[in-house]
C-alpha cells in the first residue's frame, strides 16, 4: 500500500504523462468495481487510465513499475469471474477506447485489431469480405477481443470451430516494465521458440497487457443451417442423446441443453406464446431441452441423423431449415440468463466435463442442490461438456452456503476429468479452488512463470493466484 | 563436463536403477548422433536409456538432476532440425519403446497415448471407431506422437484441420527434477491457470519430457475426396491461383505446390510413365505444379470453383473424384524428397510466409539461388504459406555457402511477416537465427521461462537456444 507521499507522486506522474486520459475521481472509478459476475470489489481504484494508444499503455506501465502500483487491465468489463475489477490501491487500465480494426486482409484471412474492438464488430467487418470470426462467446455483442483473448473465451461453437486460442495468430503485449513484446506471426504455422501467444491467451491480464491481436478469420460457412430441437422426459435421456450424436460421428455446430429447473424458469419468463409451435409447447415439468444446429455441406444429412438419435432417446423432436424458426429456438436458450436475472442476483458457474460424463455431472448437480437446499438451474454447451450451473440469490454478496455448493460442483467436475472453469476464467472468484484442480506444484510453477513476466507482481495481483501474503482482494 | 570420478558414479547409478534399459556402448549410442536432417552430431552420448515406463523417465531425470548431466529426449528420431541428436556428455532418453495406446474413448473422441506411439498407428486405431487423428506430418508413418508434440508438427492439412497443438488436450510431463506434471484436461474447453499444454507443445524437449498425451480425435470426414491438379507456366501464375482460391473463400484440405526446379527433379526421378494421364504428361521446363484436394460435404462445389480459378490463372487443369487418381497425383508430390535424396545430401528448410506473400517469397528464393549459385528446389504447403526450400549438397556437412543462402531465406521470410520455421522446429540447426526473428528481449524472456522448468539447464541444452557460454554442440 503506497504512503500518502508516494500517492501524490503517483498522481502527478500520471497526470503529467497521461493528461486527460487519467481520472482520479468520479463515476468512472466506481464503475470499475463491477463486471458481469454480479460481484463488487472492495474498493474503487486510485485512478482509471483510459489508454488511447500503445504508448499510453507503455507510459502507464513504466510509472506503475517505478512506483510498484498494481494495474488491473480492463476491456469492456463483461467478465464473469472478477478478473478485471478494481482493487484497493490499484490503477485500472481501461483499453476499451483502443477499438480500431487496424487491418483486415481478405487474402490472408486475418485481421489486426486493437484490444477494445467488440467481438461482434469484428465479425460484422469480416462478413463484408465473405469471412467471419469464429470465437463466439454468448456476450459477443458486448465483449471485446482483448478480454476474449485474456480469458481464452469459449462460446457455443467451440466443439466444431475451436476456442479463442485457435483463432489467435499473434499478439502485441506490453509487459510490466513497459516494454512491448510481439509474439507469433501472420501465418497459421510457426514454431520458432515457445508459444508465447498461447501462454498469454487465457492469462487474465497477469502476464501483460494485450494491446494488439492478429486473429484468423474463416470463410463464411455456406448453405442453410438446420435446426433440430427436442424436449426429453428427463436429463438422463437428453444426456443419452448427446452421447448418441457423438457415437453417430456427427459434430453439430451448436448443441445446447437446458435442464428441467432452467427450463421451468425460461418457460415462466417467456410465457406460452413464445413456445407455441416449438417442442416446448406441451412442455411438462421435469422435461429437458436440447437444441442442435448443423451447418456446412453435410447439414441436411446430419440433421436427419440427429433427429433420429433424439427420437430414439425419447425426445419429442422438431426439425427446421428456416432461419426464423432456428432463431426462435435459439431465443429460448438465450432467455435463460434474463429469466434467472429477473429473480435475483445470479452466480453463473462454468464447469466442464468430458461429454460422456454429462449424465453423472447432472446427478452431482442434483445431489448438491438437495444437500444445500438450493435450486441450480443449469445450461450446458453439451457438445463440449461445458456446463453453466446457476445460483440465484438476494443481494450483492454470494452467500457462503452457495460458495460451499459451488465448491462441491468444482470438485465433482475435476473428479470426472474436467475443470472448474471451461471458458470464464479463474479471476478472483475461483482462485481459492485453483490448487484443488492443478495441484500445488503446478500452481507454484505457474507463479514462477508469472514472476518471469512480472517480477514485482504489479499485473492484476489477486487474479488467478491468491495474494502470496494471504491477504484478500 | 563431468570428471572421470563422477562419470563412474553416473554409470553405476544408471546401471543400478535402470538395469538393462541403459546402454553405455554399442550401436544404439552411435545411432543417436543422427536424425532425418542429414546432419550428424559431434559425439555419441555417454549412455542411451530406453525407458519402459514413466517411472524410468522419472528415475533417470532424478539421476541426471543430481549429477547435472544433460538429457536429450528422443522419440522415433525422425526430426529435421537436430532437436533430438546426442551431444557430448549427454544421456539420450529414448522413449520410442513407450508405445502403447492407453485408451481410446470413442464417445469423448479422444485417445490417451504414450509418447512412442507412431502418428499413423494412432490414426489407424482411431479409424476403427469412425474417427481419425488430424495432425498429419508427411512423416506420419514413421514419426511418433511425442516428437510431433515436442515440435508442434504441421503437415499437409493444417490450413483446414489445424496444427498439432490444436489436437492436444493434456500432457503428462516429467520435469528436470523428476517430478511428474499433469497439464490440461479431457475436455475441449478449460481455462484454469496458464496453458501449460500449449507451452510444452513445440518446446522441443527443453522444458520437460512428454510421457503421456491426451489428444483429440475427429469424426472421419464423409464423402468422396475431389482432386484438382494443374500445371502452370510459371510460379507467378500458380501463386496467383493460390490467392484466387482464398479469394473465392474455398479452404482446400490440401493445397501443395512444387516449383519448376523441384518439378524437373521429380519428373526425372519418376519418369514419363508415372506422369502419363496427369497434367504433367506434357510438362515443359519452367512449369509449376499445384495440387488441391477438397473434402467434406462441399467438396464437389468447391472443386468446381478451384478448377475454374486454376484455369483462369493459366493452369492446364485435371479434376478427378476417384481415389486412385488422387493418390497418383499425391505420389508426384511425395516423390519430391526421394528425387532430391537420390542426388546427394538434402537440407530441407521450412520457412512460412502469409499466403499472399508466396509470389514474393518465390522471387526471393530465385534471387538467393542466383546469388549463391545454388539450385533451391521448393515444395510448398501453399494453403498455409509454409515452404520447404531444399538444398542438395555432397557429404555429411552443410557447406557454409549453403548456410549463408539459408540465412538469407530466413531473413526474407521474417521480413514478409513469416517465420524461419513453420513446422520442423529450431533444434540445433536454426538456433543461430533465433534472435533475428524473435528479438533479444523475447529470447531472454524465453530463456527465463526455461529456467523455471529446468533451473540447471539439463534438458536438451543447445536446442532452440545457443549455449549461454557460447560453446557449440
Amino acid at each position: 500500500m503506497p504512503t500518502d507521499a508516494t500517492t501524490t507522486d503517483l498522481h502527478s506522474s500520471l497526470a503529467a504523462v497521461l493528461g486527460d486520459r487519467v481520472a482520479f475521481e468520479g463515476p468512472s472509478l466506481e464503475a470499475t468495481r463491477e463486471d458481469r459476475s454480479g460481484q463488487r470489489s472492495d474498493a474503487p481504484p486510485v485512478a482509471v487510465v483510459r489508454a488511447a494508444s500503445v504508448e499510453d499503455v507503455q507510459a502507464l506501465m513504466r510509472i506503475a513499475s517505478a512506483t510498484r502500483t498494481p494495474v488491473v487491465p480492463r476491456g469492456a468489463g463483461t467478465g464473469l469471474a472478477g478478473g478485471a475489477m478494481s482493487s484497493r490501491g490499484s490503477i485500472v487500465l481501461d483499453v476499451s477506447g483502443m477499438d480500431r480494426i487496424l487491418e483486415l486482409d481478405a487474402v490472408d484471412e486475418l485481421a489486426v485489431v486493437e484490444p477494445g474492438v467488440l467481438n461482434g464488430d469484428l465479425d460484422a467487418a469480416a462478413r463484408e469480405h465473405g469471412l467471419w470470426y469464429a470465437p463466439d462467446p454468448a456476450s459477443r455483442a458486448i465483449s471485446s477481443i482483448g478480454g476474449n483473448i485474456a480469458t481464452n473465451a469459449g462460446g457455443l461453437l467451440c466443439a466444431k470451430y475451436g476456442v479463442t486460442r485457435e483463432s489467435v495468430l499473434g499478439l502485441g503485449v506490453v509487459l510490466a516494465d513497459g516494454s512491448l513484446l510481439r509474439t507469433g506471426h501472420r501465418t497459421v504455422k510457426g514454431v520458432t521458440g515457445y508459444d508465447l501467444t498461447a501462454l498469454v491467451t487465457g492469462s487474465e491480464g497477469t502476464l501483460g497487457v494485450i494491446v494488439e491481436a492478429t486473429v484468423r478469420l474463416r470463410p463464411i460457412v455456406r448453405g442453410a443451417v438446420e435446426t433440430v430441437a427436442a424436449a426429453f422426459p428427463d436429463v438422463e435421456s437428453a444426456g443419452a442423446a448427446v452421447g448418441g450424436v457423438a457415437a453417430a460421428r456427427v459434430r453439430p455446430a451448436i448443441l445446447e441443453l437446458i435442464d428441467p429447473v432452467g427450463l421451468a424458469r425460461v418457460a415462466e419468463h417467456l410465457g406460452p406464446a413464445a413456445l407455441a409451435g416449438t417442442p416446448l409447447e406441451d412442455f411438462a415439468p421435469g422435461e429437458t431441452f436440447l437444441l442442435a444446429q448443423l451447418d456446412a455441406g453435410d447439414a441436411a444429412d446430419e440433421a436427419e441423423v440427429v433427429a433420429r438419435v433424439f427420437a430414439d432417446a425419447g425426445g419429442r423432436v422438431s426439425r427446421s431449415t428456416d432461419a426464423a424458426t432456428g432463431d426462435r429456438l435459439l431465443a429460448v436458450r438465450r432467455a435463460m440468463h434474463p429469466a434467472l436475472a429477473s429473480r435475483g442476483s445470479v452466480l453463473i458457474e462454468d464447469v466442464a466435463v468430458p461429454r460422456s460424463r454429462l449424465p453423472e455431472m447432472f446427478r452431482e448437480i442434483a445431489r448438491i442442490g438437495e444437500r444445500y437446499e438450493v435450486e441450480i438451474p443449469t445450461l450446458a454447451h453439451a457438445g463440449d461438456g461445458n456446463l453453466h450451473p446457476n445460483f440465484v440469490f438476494e443481494g450483492d454478496e454470494v452467500p457462503d452456503r452457495i460458495w460451499a455448493a459451488a465448491g462441491e460442483l468444482f470438485r465433482a467436475a475435476v473428479r470426472l476429468g474436467g475443470t472448474l472453469t471451461g471458458e470464464h476464467g479463474v479471476g478472483v472468484l475461483k482462485r481459492r479452488w485453483l490448487a484443488e484442480e492443478l495441484g500445488e506444484p503446478s500452481v507454484d510453477l505457474q507463479r514462477r512463470i508469472k514472476a518471469v513476466f512480472d517480477p514485482d507482481g504489479i499485473l492484476n495481483p489477486g487474479v488467478i493466484f491468491a495474494p502470496e501474503d494471504g491477504g484478500d482482494r
